[in-house]
């Protein structure tokens, strides 16, 4: 496992009623180091306007050198300005939908800078809140139009969207595995892949190891992996184990059937906890998992999902973890 | 719009723990008739096993031609026998997906007796109930295989894959929208489509409308629509219109624009109702949304998606239904 | 039905992402006017930090005496400042405790000037996050005691306790009407009541007439009444009745038959919309639906409750409102 | 922890798909066999016609006497023949009620006869299905004076009402611990009280561990604790333990704290998997974290919940459970 964070994890974090947020911010240099004195974490992911622009690049790419951290992805801004608010790539505002094009690419040229290939594409805002508000035909042909551009430009990044299936909006056009590769497939480009988010997948009421074997079935369509856990009900992106048990343990069982090689990077927003410690225990519980996970075991699994008996397959959870 | 019912609606319903159901089991001739009475209804669907066999194929036609009804499909029986349990399409034992695929045939050369090319289909217990329980690669693999062979046996006939997220497996393989026109698109033969029921999309936390502008993208893939309604969590199979609205009058419009020509089914289960009045009670429903949605409706609400102020949509749909 | 608003609904609103805001900030001279301006409604709530202080009592009270609205409750503020981030009254820190009760003394006094006997209470911290992280024993009786200390203080001011089931917690201790109506009756004083959010109630799975029958076959319970929409997974605070519609029309039957004689006071967060207009609206939405319930409807309503056939209540709407 | 499972767990199983149910049904004498060669299992729970009738009881009483197991409660049948289709206690036919007290009473008597003084209330078809079609007022109180009538007339019995949100009706009228507990304080009779059973609390959207303190607090009124797990969106009545791990570790710290004395009694559905397996699995889930939780965990979790440090809870579960 290639252990990797979402730098913005380790900063302060609002919500709608809070909009001061629940903490002091610290300073880029000081998240970096936070971030590298995580045993086991490798690498970092940047958000656009948050934690990267075009102007700060070498800076920041100095600063992970110095922390010997490498650039996972950039998640370019598509969410957090004004001018995002009703859309991005599905703006009814063909300007606006050329600034979301143009920062996208902004940031794959940054992303390049820092010797990194995947932007993680996750534009929050293409969407509708109410019945009767969006044109999802023409909204839909929008975002292929935005994203093939993006894959036509840069045809050396990989551009991987990252599905939610509502917040901020109440529907997302990005919402679910299926829609977003069926989205991806349309762009019809070999650079252009899925993000699955393990709580946002929850929220979607999908099992997250088979939304990971369906992109593998669809030629290697899963280019990145972020881990956080919920109730199901929305995206609380909370310690990663902290509710879940054994969906994480099917999923990593999975992750390896399919070859996965990209990274599992967290992504957690810890509104009320001391940030560095509660990506500690996420990275600590997939280790702990993964240490079960030897070839003994894999083998063992692969015979219950033959087998589908599930009195033994619970019997093998149990004995294999609480014994 | 082609109005139609599911035949088995007229008929006994029961549940897990009321086992002999909640009513009593009317004659197919009664319930044929009662359909056929039904102001509205042209046609009808047949379920495999519990309203037609191999045997009674052309004595159920006699009735219907009697009752000026038409086959409307055939939703053969990949549900209602022990066999099934564990799965049709994708079960791990290979001669019930033989037998899966035969029953299909059956009923495909059934349908084709009785003047219909819609096969409908609903494999319900293909899924899963527990984590560690499935091989979704290959079970995956197998529900391709199946459905792949029966479009190449029946050329002549549609077969439209209806999704369900869950029920009775607390997993289904055909779970949203976009999974399932993935696995259409993956039978890759041009007889193979979708069909919506509002339910089971309102169960995958979809809006009905964008799900069938999706599969009109995808090349005129909504091979047909079920119609009842639900709380949004489980599927109640109730009268249409009795919990929802909005959502109604918005797909109504997108089956419009999208240029959908196929029937208007009713797939209900009332319970503890009158039958013959559940169903008049949604056809009426669907009626008064439609006779508001003349010309001069579409172009306004036409107007109102691409403008996207959600006030305004608000505005219309109260001015022009409750003023 | 006397009409009423939140006066924030009038201002800015952001989320996680977008801690600015969709919008900008009118002043609350220009809010205030604003909420006289929609027709019908003749009271404004108050949030505690965001609408009025101790400082600003007078001030704020010309404003609306300028502008013929009432002060129809003051909501303290329990939420919106960092130290309220780990809860108020059921705060671990005793000190936190103690200033959640003195904060909400300071508003029952500003109340008291502006001529309102309403605190509406809202304490969305109060609750938790995580497993094994409370001491619900303990922390649920620290609640009670400080809501007990504010009645006896306060006799002339009825607390009303506004439940929502999470956010920006994901568990509350004032989850449910039951659990709240349970709470309020420990507390055992005559002015402690409850208040009903519709949309808070759709998230908690209750049907939103029943939840308030309940408060009233308790003795008058239902003290207040906040209206918004969503779609019934999360706190959208939409447009009344931009998604849910039958519900509505129950809801206002029953408030008539318990005989509620309080406020009907709109609680949305228009994050991208025109604010004016969304609140106008949801108002013009319960007046039509007001206007239909004339005193033959509700004769009718009470004979279709009585009998319970739901054919009958299905017609009965779709005649009497889609004809 | 006394062990018991409910004998109908051992029996076939049907769906509204397969009513014929996806197995063969073993003699009584067998399940009772079965179920008392479950390692641990030291009583049994009995439904009403199913499983016991007056005319049954000796020979019932006999067979679980020659296998030791107690009778550790009856749950009448109130849900499983048409004439509760619509409603029991709550029923708009006087007759249908009085014949729900009547049942119950016999089931006590029966009860008493065996030795056990547990009568477990699940009357599943009170509640509603349709908006406007039940009589709330009126039909709340019809349960108060059922319940109350049975109460009073057998003060050695104890009653324990079994809520859960929804199926068969979409709403049911003891849907939530808050509220369930507030009926059984109209009862107002020292001998009802409330019956948890995981799986409702999941689905109802409670913290099941905060249910069982809510109903401590009220003066030991958690009378009776059902166990099974499932996915939070309904029912699914699986193994305890093959989907939730964190929420049963908490839920057997708090009934340790609260001093629950009662039965931990399995409740599953086991479809399509081996009967006696599924339950065994179960048992020994519980007893795995039974065995973690000796008095040093429990002093440790004490403390974990005092503190509130979502990082260090966290930690704990992990280190002691998978390490």
């Amino acid at each position: 496992m290639k252990l990797a964070i979402i730098l913005g994890n380790l900063g302060n974090t609002n919500d709608r009623f809070l909009s001061s947020g629940y903490k002091d911010q610290p300073t880029k240099e000081e998240m970096i180091r936070r971030a590298a004195a995580i045993e086991g974490v490798e690498g970092v992911e940047l958000v656009g306007s948050w934690d990267i622009t075009t102007e700060t690049v070498d800076q920041v790419g100095a600063l992970l050198v110095r922390n010997s951290l490498k650039c996972v992805s950039i998640i370019p801004d598509h969410f957090a300005q004004k001018r995002w608010g009703s859309g991005a790539f599905s703006s009814k505002d063909p300007s606006i939908r050329a600034q979301a094009v143009d920062e996208t690419a902004k940031m794959a040229e940054a992303a390049m800078k820092l010797g990194c290939d995947l932007i993680n594409l996750w534009p929050g805002q293409d969407g509708y809140d109410y019945p009767l508000q969006a044109d999802y035909r023409q909204e839909r042909l929008w975002m292929e139009e935005g994203l093939r551009s993006l894959c036509k430009s840069f045809p050396r990044v990989r551009f991987s969207l990252e599905y939610k299936p509502k917040e901020p909006r109440t529907h997302s056009y990005m919402a679910r595995c299926g829609d977003t590769l069926l989205l991806a497939q349309r762009v019809a480009m070999p650079n252009v892949g899925v993000t699955i988010d393990t709580g946002h997948s929850f929220v979607a009421g999908e099992n997250v190891a088979e939304a990971a074997v369906m992109l593998a079935m669809a030629g290697e369509k899963l280019f990145h992996m972020h881990f956080n856990d919920n109730y199901r009900f929305w995206d609380d992106d909370m310690i990663v184990g902290s509710v879940h048990f054994v969906e994480f343990v099917e999923l990593l069982f999975w992750l390896r059937e399919i070859g996965y090689k990209g990274w599992y990077s967290m992504d957690q927003y810890p509104y009320r906890e001391e940030a560095q410690g509660a990506l500690r225990e996420s990275i600590e519980f997939l280790k702990a998992i993964d240490r079960v996970l030897d070839e003994k075991s894999v083998a063992e699994i692969r015979e219950l999902v033959k087998t589908g008996d599930a009195v033994k397959s619970t019997r093998w959870v149990r004995t294999r973890f609480f014994s």
